[in-house]
């Protein structure tokens, strides 16, 4: 692999990635300035940090949900979940856009626990260990600030008679051969991993079907994952629902310096978990992969990489608290005036008062967090 | 195909069909005088004319499961309908079987509608149709006698909760290699029906999971069907259950002389249905294929063949109301004493009165038809 050359697909990610050749690989649409001036206009003067700061940079079909919105057909936001274990930061990326988009558009918020898929997915994992991680990740993932009457869940095991009946009429419209091109299954993969794919379309049309009307859905995501909504798109006008809409964002790096967040294969260093401990935290982004020189004088000299920085991600995507700060930042990693270990103590100061916040908030959820799970059918067929 | 050769599998059966070759390729068990004695003594002396005459010809693992009621672990019985339409009288072959056992041997039976199988199985077939059948089929089942009282129904698209924590774990255990060798899956074959073998086994494993500890698990079937339940036998003990017996009849042929009463491919003329007026009962066993002559003369000298008769099958199944009158037409029959005409005649009152009974029969389900159909898990995972 030259140092071009990249991978992204749902089971694989790395390289350093070109996000503009990326976009034109998938058939996506760029996340423009115009478009991102409808949704500041329709938030009434607002933009998340993870649009101003490209974490989100691509799209499919936005544009029609906003004119839609505008038009009073406002849409739901979808978004899931895999409880493999605890969650890390990166994981929220999704769930923080879709917890904006609601507070500012007042949208409905369906989030689906695949406690079923990881079972599948993981020969390591339990029953028990999915269905407990799938209700202490719910919890995670609501105290970011969701709002209880607008929020529902789809909690698969505990949810199956609400999408049974819809997955049913998608699973016949789905033959083998397209999951085994996109997810690349093989022989030995399981007959449950293979159905998976209803399952996961069903909240993208389940608004509109239990509603008897067309519900525009949008669904914020990591670019990696949008081969998964492809299939969904691709089913839905046949079953007479509209296509979800999408939004992806860049992945976000591991403090290992990988592409990616992500931990499979024991790269628990790589990703701070929601779990973690303020020594582990501290000793993870002390340890973390950054785009410093090798020297001090170097670095004070020539400056620092942002783009390649995982520090630097932290601060992207979540805690520089002000569009100035996160100039700052950037500005003096890459003049050098910033090193990489104040970058660091200065992170940590806000990776541990996100903790103590995210923990005091998770607590609260839990009062209504059964409330928000669906379990019955809104229709028979 | 030379006279001698014949096809058995889930989706063909063709041929005259040797049914003790069948039973060695297979590498199923003869159902032994000794296992029929066992049976007439754990049922007072009785034996079900399904068994005396040889309907019922292989097994597996029979003798366990007598050993075990003899032991005070009762067996249940389970057997499934897919219910693509109108059921036919060869349908009724191991319901009528089941229902003998439960009747002497107070035994709980279970019941499958699998309306999302069939849905996935059979392109033409709307989900209103599946769940219209799957409920008229089930009056019908229900009607042949069953104890309101230990009797349970699992209508997959209504049970799906009760079903769906086993099937996750089913399904884990089952690759995609397996299901497409024994059902003969393609590419083109969807999702659904790939999956849906997980939920055929479930019922097989339910009770043992229900109550946490071995219920052995008794399956009335057609010897086509045996591939099926290979599947699930060999993965039971990994799952921690008893693996299901098994209880094969021979093939029951259709009145068009077709190896089985099938009447896939519009061959409605192969069959009597259930929901036949008097009248096409009349015209289809009038036109039916026998054993018979070209001529009466012929046949008065030489004699008929019983075992080619469609006619001679439904005396056998189900309308010879006694083992002397069975054996008086079939010798009849086989000395040219019987004339086909003649014996048309006598079997039609014999269907008539059974339509009247079972209609009348039928209205009194509906009363408690619904109670039996179980539709909450007995526990979370």
């Amino acid at each position: 692999m030259t140092p071009d050359e990249f991978v992204v697909t749902p089971y694989e990610v790395r390289g350093r990635i070109d996000y503009i050749r990326l976009r034109e690989m998938f058939g996506t649409q760029a996340l423009t300035n115009e478009l991102l001036a409808r949704l500041h206009s329709l938030t009434g003067g607002e933009l998340s940090p993870l649009l101003t700061r490209g974490v989100y940079f691509s799209h499919r079909d936005l544009g029609w949900v906003l004119d839609q919105f505008a038009k009073n057909s406002p849409f739901f936001l979808y978004s899931g979940r895999g409880p493999s274990g605890p969650l890390h930061t990166s994981h929220l990326v999704p769930f923080e856009l879709c917890q904006w988009l609601q507070q500012r558009l007042g949208v409905r918020m369906f989030i689906q626990i695949t406690d079923d898929e990881k079972f599948w997915a993981r020969p390591g994992l339990s029953r028990e260990q999915t269905a407990y991680w799938g209700l202490e990740n719910l919890y995670d993932l609501l105290a970011l600030g969701f709002d209880p009457k607008r929020t529902h869940v789809f909690f698969d095991s505990r949810s199956i008679s609400a999408l049974y009946p819809l997955a049913v009429r998608v699973a016949r419209k789905v033959p083998y051969s397209t999951v085994k091109a996109v997810f690349g299954f093989k022989p030995s993969t399981n007959i449950g991993l293979v159905f998976y794919t209803a399952l996961q379309t069903v909240p993208c049309f389940w608004p509109s079907w239990a509603e008897g009307r067309s519900v525009p859905c949008l669904i914020p995501c990591g670019i990696d994952q949008d081969p998964h909504f492809r299939v969904t798109r691709d089913l839905a006008e046949s079953l007479g629902y509209p296509k979800p809409a999408l939004l992806h964002s860049q992945m976000i790096p591991g403090l290992l310096g990988d592409a990616a967040m992500s931990t499979t294969g024991d790269r628990e260093e790589n990703a701070l978990f929601l779990n973690d401990s303020p020594k582990t935290v501290e000793k993870k982004v002390r340890q973390a992969f950054t785009g410093g020189r090798t020297t001090v004088e170097e670095q004070r000299r020539l400056g620092a990489t942002p783009e390649i920085c995982s520090v630097w991600a932290l601060w992207r995507t979540r805690f520089a608290k002000s569009e100035t700060e996160f100039q700052e930042v950037t500005r003096d990693c890459r003049s050098g005036a910033l090193l990489c270990g104040d970058c660091k103590s200065k992170v940590l100061e806000r990776v541990h008062a996100f903790y103590r916040e995210h923990a005091a908030a998770r607590e609260k959820v839990k009062d209504w967090a059964e409330s928000t799970i669906i379990t019955a059918a809104p229709k028979p067929l």
